[in-house]
């Protein structure tokens, strides 16, 4: 069967663009630590989005599930092809269409990488705020698919906010478009913010419409330690309160600075913080410097132990990168992480933390977080041994608790990393259940034979 | 059977909830001038979500449908009851139960006035950008049933953009809630962005959660008159390809200044102008200063033939009333006005504003456009005389004819007022058969027995 499979795929799509179904980069994502790993019947890399149409199509009639593939970076186990199906891998389909400084947009296909666009777009004058941590290696498909953020979602919001127009092949195998280059459009439902945050359940994304903005001039971080936590997020909050709009506000907790040590620290950082924050001011030179000395001033009345606020474009480069491995440092303590993405309204980031890591320690985990301060959306992270199997049940039983917190406290269990098969069900927990059916109509109303990406995103 | 429904809508509701079904204000909107005008079975006005669930359900069971009111200014007659059904409107539902500024959110009622909300923020601190052209009147279920927008949505985006969370009653008389307080959240399908812009078709509004963010410290205008449609849309290409990122770009073409003549013109708006364009610059003090000297630079390099840039707080509250007066203004003219907000790429701004007229002139029909430059967005709109029942059928014809424009130019058939009734069918313009499956396909799924708002919003 499976030959006859590769031979059909083949003729669809080219000889080229079909894989050994084992090939074992499709079949995790960086939940891989958490022994997360499936099988596919076929992987096939289709060139355009006929061929995406001819493929989807082909399984709907073969009862055959599909199941897409950006660049394999989520943290919920979303594009893994759990029990078998055809992962269609959108890599190829990597031509940014258009880029149009002076319009503020661009049109790209689903596999162009994030990085790509985003260095595109700055050598262009123009700005894509998204930044989610893996942008080296996610694609922008899995971005919208999954809705993915970022440190400057605080000020810029998440990528729904600069998706104007979305190209999906959707069941039984039709390509559709919602939007385009157009900043303003309600003549219809918003399928477009369906298809975003939708995991690959609804549907294949095959292009993208984004609007853009002037690149800012400067961009000015300001790092600031706390002696504890009270006090770093007591700062937080005094950035809120004063009005003061940087365009991140990042934390890292105690833990994780110590965790992450092989990452080492940014200078002026004493190692024994219990927060760490990272505010950065941008705009023209002027703004933002005078939101940086804003920033500066208000973190000294606060408290903080430390401050450093580099000007140079090395400096500000190195600090980002250092927070940009801060993710895998911490996983490499002791393997592995199963990580959360927990939200809180943000007078409840204190507890948050604090709860983190007593869940933690009644588990037996280390534990610790980092994150989106201003979006109150926490990395919580228990650190496993990947290959102990209570180490991850223990986890396991962490997040759960970890989810509850969350709800408990008025937020939500996932803000940026999806449900895919690791948070499954966890909804159930958030929402009562005349939101969760609405859920559940919406899945089958566009996609009532459950082609896409079975078992993902489950409500209950 | 009239007296009986009143009798148990009372009961329901309260008897002071229960209007008489002809009262004229709730039979139209503003599209009145268009002899749009419905007949309800009853009106009430419930006080709260709970009431709004109680009435929702017993319509259902009493196969009346819902037709959900907000301030009744829509330009779509999306809330005008076409052929009878309950009146619901939330104008009773005006309570602010949360405005917390220093952490950059409200909770409102889904009945409080646009204007309310804006001032109350203001008094705080904090800001909320979307303010549609009848902010005064208009309520927040409305705006968020509309995706409203304005002048700011240049720089800060829709209604859409500001939206965390909302409370809702879903068919058949079901209260549910989609987000919050938090800023992010992806563990459920977007549901709350599919009820903003749902034009009350998919259920009742009740509730809403914004976010804010600190208001601007100053907020700085620009009017240039350009001699030409030509001249002034080269000058708002340059702002974009400037990277100049002002808070409105606005303009207005000749004919509308004409037309608007009895509300005047602001100072050093030559009356022969061919263009007019208002951008703001905001910010901090410096800021804004620094935006504003680029505008005007801008402005007088590409050949501004009259400049205006108060400073001060009352010029500029006066200018922005000037501009908030001109739509009424037109209509005064011959008595009404087809009004409608199509959506082109930038780059067609000069052939869309020229088409309009040209459109008008083979109708017959005096024209004029202003709109939200920056957005693309026209305001295209036909004078008529609404007694004349040939001026309307003209003006329907050329509407007609703009929406094709648009589509033709890559565009979309409303930037802001919706489809509602007069705009019924116009999206099969737009979108192709197996995109209007799925907008029919939503309301299928969520309001099976189409007990909400039947005749609107439909894609054919």
């Amino acid at each position: 069967m499976h030959d006859a499979l590769q031979r059909d795929l083949r003729a669809l799509a080219g000889d080229a663009a079909v894989l050994d179904p084992g090939t074992p980069a499709y079949l995790a994502d960086a939940t891989e630590s958490r022994a997360i790993r499936g099988r596919a019947d076929a992987i096939v890399l289709p060139a355009d989005a006929a061929q995406v149409a001819a493929v989807v199509g082909f399984c709907h009639r073969r009862g055959l599930s599909v199941v897409p593939r950006g660049g394999g970076t989520g943290y919920a186990g979303g594009a893994v092809p759990i029990d078998g199906g055809v992962v269609v891998g959108l890599e190829r389909m990597d031509t940014v269409h258009a880029l149009e400084p002076e319009r503020w947009r661009a049109h790209a296909g689903a596999g162009v990488v994030t990085a790509t666009l985003q260095r595109r777009a700055r050598e262009s004058g123009v700005f894509y705020p998204p930044d989610p941590g893996a942008a080296e290696a996610s694609q922008l498909g899995g971005n919208l698919a999954t809705n993915a953020a970022g440190p400057h979602s605080f000020k810029y919001g998440v990528t729904r906010a600069w998706v104007t127009g979305v190209e999906a092949v959707l069941a039984p195998g039709e390509l559709v478009r919602f939007g385009g280059p157009v900043r303003k459009d309600v003549g219809g439902y918003d399928l477009t913010g369906l298809l975003v945050g939708s995991e690959g359940t609804l549907g294949v994304i095959t292009a993208v419409w984004l609007r853009l903005v002037p690149a800012p001039e400067a961009q000015l971080p300001v790092l600031a330690a706390f002696p504890d936590v009270a006090a770093g997020c007591a700062a937080i909050a005094a950035v809120l309160a004063h009005g003061v709009q940087p365009a991140t506000l990042e934390y890292l907790d105690g833990a994780t600075l110590r965790a992450a040590a092989d990452a080492g620290l940014p200078p002026g950082v004493p190692a024994e913080a219990g927060l760490l924050v990272i505010a950065e001011a941008d705009g023209s030179a002027a703004e933002a410097d005078r939101v940086r000395a804003e920033l500066r001033e208000l973190f000294a009345e606060t408290g903080a132990s430390g401050l450093h606020a580099p000007t140079g474009r090395g400096e500000t480069r190195e600090l980002w990168r250092w927070r940009g491995a801060v993710s895998r440092a911490v996983s490499a303590r002791r393997g592995g992480k199963f990580s959360e993405d927990i939200v809180v309204p943000v007078e409840h980031l204190a507890a948050a933390i604090t709860r983190t890591q007593e869940i933690g320690e009644r588990h037996g985990l280390p534990a610790c977080s980092w994150g989106h301060a201003g979006d109150g959306n926490l990395h919580s992270s228990f650190l496993v041994d990947p290959g102990d199997e209570r180490d991850r049940e223990r986890a396991a039983a962490a997040a759960g608790e970890l989810f509850a917190l969350a709800v408990a406290l008025g937020g939500a269990i996932s803000g940026e990393h999806g449900v895919g098969i690791t948070k499954r069900g966890a909804l159930a927990g958030q929402w009562e259940a005349p939101a969760l059916a609405r859920h559940e109509a919406i899945k089958a109303a566009l996609d009532p034979d459950g082609l896409f990406n079975p078992g993902k995103k489950l409500a209950r």
